[in-house]
């Protein structure tokens, strides 16, 4: 299965926080790839990556990094792909509010698709559903994820009522 | 032209930040429609909305609000599409955190991917490259859009040498 | 005894936090109904909830939700019954002005009675004093109950003076 | 009409805020007194006025002020009546941060049923949805406000529709 | 010794930030007395507590509290003597801005002398200040002190470059 | 009349919110002295004032300074004398935010009572409260004052009840 | 006179501010280029303006960017030159706070010398001072500077106190 | 090895941040100092070293301090070196802010080269580029550290993609 979704992270001790994209990617059978790029420590990496990843087949760029988090920005103003930025808390971190500014608050022309602090897997899944607007049995999925979840829900809320 | 982009808000009054989104899809020729769907006012059109959004063609949601901003995340929990989330900072508004933590901080399975506060320019900029990463013709303009801002910075870049 | 007020959350993990309400309820001995209703992942279990609550015979919602918050704010568009929200500090909030901020900050005509974070026992009084405001005999235990705090602060000033 | 709801606040100079609270109680039909009572500058007026106002008639208290705010905290923990804080961003204000979290962050056993910044109107509606509560009459009209919200949004959309 | 400086608290449970007051006023061989008086549990004996102070012989009163913190601003707003605040990081407060925000941003006419969150240590030395101002024996001993601090700060360095 | 108060400030631009702490010791008939102090650009006669401050007969230093803060805690690092923090809400300055912490968050051993945002008239009033803590006819003043507080608000109130 | 000193900004509408710090460095007499270069519209004239710097005789770069402002940490990532990092604050930015979280919180291994909100002028002197760590023609214009702040203080106190 | 370097800390606790800054000055092999210097509880001690440190051949200050952290600031205002900044996360910190906002926002006239919060390893790579800016072999040695960084990340990825 060849790879549609990029997972890109500043750092490997992200990993913890970006495998929730993979996970869920595998959940609806979409293909990805796992890299670091780091837009501080390999920045001619990141450059070669932004510019080349929509050559290779890939369609959606999910960029997880904490702290002064440039990566999603970076590879957004270089490829034409969308970019769904993940804020990382990591340690000294202020709260996380460094990364989540820092990935959010992109000047006019370059946008980040962001998602809430460590939201790996929500990446995952709206990742889906870009995918998903021109594929329509990969949108079907995402319909039958939220399905899922409401029926998760019912299950929670006779067990809280019965033993509540 | 069909409307493969819907932009919708929750009050007129978040038009004039809206409006950006229209233009920048114009530039790029891509259909949209417009309409004013309020969480909090309008629930069951929402609801409706969101529903049928994909039964319709259209292929990416960009949803504006300010304030306790349920709109984009609400429809984001009932559509298949992708949800882009315009926080609005509104009068009354605590200098727009509250938007921007209504729209980002979504739970675990319900993503939407938020822009910038008052970002509307850069939801439309994503809206076309997630069509664009399906549609090489999309993506071609995307880059192009790119390569564009690039001149521009070195217009200016060459008028402030000049003259500073 | 019929339920009066209706406590309901966002998740079943939330459950920690809003038992709360329901034991100071229970020490009110006013009736009341638990139940997980999520506006994310059962947005028509919510709206079937909201547009009923007030034809069973609730007078007062108790809603707690956290991160972005919208539950107590979807259920207030819908319902006309006073509607108490409680912002929940989850995993992943960012210190819970997510859900404060969710919650508290409701446009025009749409109101939501906030508590305190994590302040579901201050959300099980409010409900007492509003049931209170119309039938003097739970009137008269929120006034019992605030003279019974009175009591508890004199006992634990003389033993902080006594051992200090 | 006797005076269903008190509403007071800290200093005139927040008249023109909570001003609202009294137009949408009178668009209700409810009937309200207001007054200047000052946690700071009329401790004692305060606190006679907060003994009592229950046994004039008074249901609900609707309290609105800036800054270290103190006034609904304090009526709250005399009155057994429902509370309805409203923080005013008021000069000098750190944007209004220091009124909404001397207002909403009560400690146990003290709720105060906090509204928006500046959200005076909806003080309003929250007074007559309490009131609501126990009273169908002003339920109806409750019902009949959130049409009419309905109503103004659909007009509103189909000038956007028309004109943008 | 007679108490020339009142140690409240709103809770028993600040006790284990507020005895560092005490403490240093033990060593600076001041007089005090302890006590829980909260303005929301005990509105009544925080009045009289306000009211009379000044009349026993009390000179400065330090007073701790968290969250929505009124008790040093409402004793402020009653007794003519200097009130010294100390914001307490209390379990659900928003990592202790609630309490800050409380206490410092009292509005004109009111002042509340606010030293450092859980600073009850700093409003000992504060309170020691105070009395050393009109008091040249007690301002010895504040100067003492100071002297004291820097000669602990000389004995760390010397070990610091010793050891590092 | 000597000065017992003396009032400085780090940049002679503060002087239109510092005159506000000058013009209540006016009224309140309490001698002050006015000076330009800079902890950073003049900072040896930072230290020759806090040294010798006590030494010329004054009793309160009222210090105000914006952004990063440092003249009121430098010199009560120095001074034996209590001082008040006045945090100034300077242009460049984040919301007042800076102030505030730099001034408040004083580490154990070196108060600063700090009063609010721009709050210049209340540390003229804080400094005539510690006067009177050991100076009755000044504390008869300060209770005074209190009263008139109370009867400008009663004068507000009724023009509020016949007007609005 | 050759350039010292790199003056660079991510937008031709930083150049009001980082104007201030070629002002100051004309007064130092350090010669400095000043260039527009955004690492998000022409990420490639980043990248090789920041590999070349240090090969064109440039010893400090100063770098001013507002919102997600990644050029101060980009250049930082690549050059081994000090890096200044001015963040600015930009319409639509919160405040400033996401363009100072952008630039100060750069991960281990690549620093940016950050200076305040809109800071140029200081980005210009600390360039000087960094130039005069090596260059004692230089410190020396940087103690004169300093100097001469304090005649200025002198200057504003006299009128202060001749005038108020 | 003489020391080019000065690293000073507000109080001994700050070590453990601080000596990060230590062990890369000794990676790089330049020479260093460390002591211990208190703004506030050894001002004479930090106005001694600040107007002297240039004289002893030193070139550079790293100055670390938490909560209102003015040890940084008060050293730029006396010495001509260029001073770097550590905000240290203290206990009692308020997340950092007060150190961050304490050391970041110099008034215009007296930089501090700030680094991120606890960024003592940054603040010893900042001290090297900017011995490095005017010494082409410390240069050399930044720019094989930068370069050894990009290794680093190539043999983490390598990893990730094997073992993921």
């Amino acid at each position: 299965m060849s790879a549609q979704v990029s997972i890109i992270m500043g750092s490997d001790s992200d990993y913890n926080v970006m495998r929730n994209a993979a996970s869920i990617l595998d959940e609806f059978g979409i293909g990805y790839e796992l890299d670091v790029v780091s837009a501080h420590r390999t920045p001619q990496k990141m450059f070669d990556f932004a510019q080349n990843a929509h050559k290779r087949g890939i369609q959606v760029i999910v960029a997880g990094a904490g702290g002064a988090a440039h990566l999603p920005g970076m590879v957004a103003s270089i490829s034409p792909l969308p970019v769904i930025g993940v804020p990382i808390k990591s340690s000294n971190s202020i709260d996380g509010w460094d990364s989540i500014l820092s990935i959010l608050q992109m000047p006019n022309g370059i946008p980040v698709a962001t998602v809430a602090l460590n939201g790996a897997k929500n990446a995952g899944i709206l990742a889906a559903s870009i995918l998903g607007s021109s594929n329509l049995e990969i949108q079907e999925k995402v319909l039958a994820y939220k399905e899922n979840l409401k029926q998760q829900v019912a299950q929670k809320a006779e067990n809280l009522r019965n033993n509540a």
